[in-house]
């Protein structure tokens, strides 16, 4: 159950640009009647009231109040129909500053205007048919991309290409239904024979929705992007192979142990794959209670991620891998870096990867091999193709393929045709769910909720 | 001299909402030509040329290489004259991705037009003569602007408060030069009696520059704020009182010395004053070279602050000041704060403040005397008074000031009319520079490069 009612009739308004100064914000407003209402705070109210849509006016925004000016503002009007949420709408374009964005939020409070809840306003745009499901997905996929192949990806089901793709399904399903039903009106033995099964329509549609499934881990991976662990005692260099990563200064690199006390996490990406990067506290006992805590910590981020570079300074001579090392160092998502290879009297150890993280001597192959374990063997994209990529999609084309797959098997065992005909329904039954068309009020509300605010 | 040269021709754009993730992001383009250089991109290009201005426009931009959509936008057009920069200009509003937006600058840099220059585009406003020069000033401060009263102050700039004040100074000069030139014209002995020295005229524009002028300390405390430091040995409560005065928890309260390594800075403000507060590593010796270095940036924190909070922990028995603070605490910036009064047994030091940090008893005794001590008996403002508030205004007044007082001194001492009219000249002339009516284009060019990118 999502904490929102999304069902109602409120005026509504967010900040819709990021938050911080700068010289523009806009603040979104969506409902019935907002112009009106707007327009009487509004310094050149008569002008609004008459504007046409996609019209913009200059003026200044008054506290009810004060009758004070709070701001001096471009509004948009956007009228019924029309705009991003099909409702009367307006943007409201003011200074960027964070007290002065505030200042204004009073004010539309003060006229009963009512903080958005997140998605509520691409809510309104699926309720108002302007989006399909697949589509507002794709507008948060879009704003939280990472990577030019993750907007890219993003932007192609914004288009609807996911959108049209469900729709081709589902005309080949609708057919096979109606030629199923239609032996049910009229056949007596509710058996239908191998000429008149629409077979074909049916394994059209399952490869269809086999393809499609294959394509989330790809997704995923764009859409998500990987935790990558820097793991190893303390002093090996795993700051300064952090660095070499990001290729900018963001750690601290020192020759005291045990410096980064807690974990530090940049963004970045590899080959289009976003990246959580963690440089982590070393791994060893300690007394002090802070480095036990980020050791703690160490571990919990070892856990959850999906890449682990175990760093380790080859350049001691007889090093050894801890106990907890070493297992870390079987375990299929952890790479050994034997780094500071630029030391001389080097010891790598098998299977590992030598690094110079000082010099960058070994950084190629090392790159590569992260980016190779990350795929995991997922076919490539250069983001022009059609891709799932949340676990709802993921979910309803499971249950299409799955009941695609009955209604086949039910065909080669002679099950009653009513049968099949019940295993077709769900498969568009499941489709209809993907693209929004049959999902219920409970679970759009949390689809919704996940969104950002002003959006 | 500026880095840049703005007065061009080129097609500029740049973000003008803030960086970061969100539904909105608002690209600024402006110059002459940019309508139709624009509508190359666009896929509703015919739609965008024969525009009215003041009107939105939905459609795609395309890379002109790929031929690939780059992202859905609207598009705000303004036409030659109406725009905030005076020139045919438009405004893209495109989904707020960091990503996103980078692939429209490069679309955007393939079209000819160029990265915009630190307030560029309010420099072309200036130019076009859509601002004056106090104007361009307050737009700059009211996207800076820190508290309530600091916004409401730059607004009342923006609304040309502070220009119609200079102005009505400038008639009052400008009459009293009128008179001495007339005398000039046709008088032979060059020296002015009692009855005919316009002397009202310039003693009420001396009057009026002198009450500006002691505005700037009051528009200085809003605009920029006060650099305040928690200081002290460690274990004493700085950051319990750092989490007090932010009034949430963003700073590590520890058990143990020498936690806070390096010194942490949280915004805030107390009664509209805006606030830099720093939580900063304890001072004492150390041979930890992290630490060192963290006590090496307190010092230098401690100089640059206007008022330091020396904490100091008064349930130790016997508790005494370090050499180090011994001479800190007798500074005039500072306060002593005798923290952890809720332990009992307590040493309050003489002329120090009581307080305990934990339960928030003496807090606020504490933050009164904190304000008073920044306010230096400045006037209080409610932001609704004309303020000066930058160090160029202040040069240009005090030019006028002393301008008027000679020329009040020349005529008593009765010294030639010409000699007195060079005085009023010189008035005139830096009364014009402070609205930018005089000012040489290498001076604007250095005011113009400290905005941001994107005004």
């Amino acid at each position: 159950m999502s904490r929102y009612t999304y069902d109602n009739n409120d005026i509504i308004y967010a900040l819709a640009s990021a938050w911080g100064n700068s010289p523009i914000a806009v603040i979104r407003v969506s409902g019935d009647g907002s112009i009106k209402k707007f327009s009487e705070l509004f310094s050149a109210s008569e002008t609004l009231l008459k504007a046409f849509s996609h019209t913009i006016h200059y003026g200044k925004i008054i506290d009810p109040d004060s009758k004070e000016a709070v701001d001096e503002i471009l509004v948009a009007i956007f009228r019924d129909g029309r705009s991003y949420t099909g409702q009367e709408s307006l943007e409201i374009n003011c200074h960027g500053n964070i007290i002065g964005i505030e200042a204004i939020f009073k004010v539309l409070e003060k006229q009963g205007f009512r903080s958005a809840y997140p998605g509520e306003f691409t809510f309104r745009a699926f309720m108002n048919g302007k989006v399909d499901l697949t589509q507002a997905e794709a507008v948060m996929e879009i704003v939280n991309s990472q990577s030019e192949i993750a907007h890219s990806l993003a932007l192609k089901r914004l288009e609807g290409n996911l959108f049209n793709l469900i729709n081709e399904i589902k005309i080949k399903v609708v057919d096979a239904l109606a030629v199923i039903e239609l032996q049910l009106d009229y056949e007596e033995d509710e058996i239908i024979d191998e000429t008149h099964f629409p077979k074909e329509a049916i394994e059209g549609a399952l490869k269809r929705v086999e393809s499609l499934l294959d394509t989330y881990t790809i997704g995923r991976l764009y859409s998500e992007g990987c935790r990558v662990v820097l793991a190893g005692s303390t002093n090996t260099g795993k700051s300064t192979l952090f660095n070499l990563l990001l290729k900018e200064e963001r750690s601290i690199v020192s020759e005291i142990h045990g410096t980064t006390r807690d974990y530090i996490e940049a963004k970045t990406h590899l080959e289009g794959i976003p990246i959580s990067l963690y440089d982590t506290a070393g791994l060893r006992d300690s007394k002090d209670s802070i480095e036990q805590e980020g050791i703690r910590r160490t571990r919990g981020l070892i856990k959850e991620s999906d890449l682990v570079l175990l760093v380790v300074d080859s350049s001691i001579d007889g090093y050894k891998l801890s106990p907890e090392e070493q297992i870390l160092a079987k375990e299929e998502k952890t790479i050994v870096v034997c780094n500071k290879t630029d030391l001389g009297n080097v010891a790598v150890l098998e299977g590992s990867y030598p690094l110079s993280a000082k010099t960058a001597e070994g950084f190629k192959t090392l790159k590569e091999e992260i980016v190779k374990r990350l795929q995991k063997g997922s076919p490539k994209t250069d983001g022009s193709t059609v891709v799932i990529e949340s676990a709802r999609q993921k979910k309803e084309l499971n249950r299409a393929c799955e009941a695609l797959k009955h209604s086949l098997e039910y065909f080669k065992e002679t099950l009653p045709l009513d049968i099949i005909a019940v295993e077709l329904n769900e498969a568009l039954d499941a489709l209809g769910s993907l693209s929004g068309e049959v999902t219920s009020e409970d679970i759009l509300e949390n689809i919704f909720s996940n969104f950002c605010v002003g959006k």
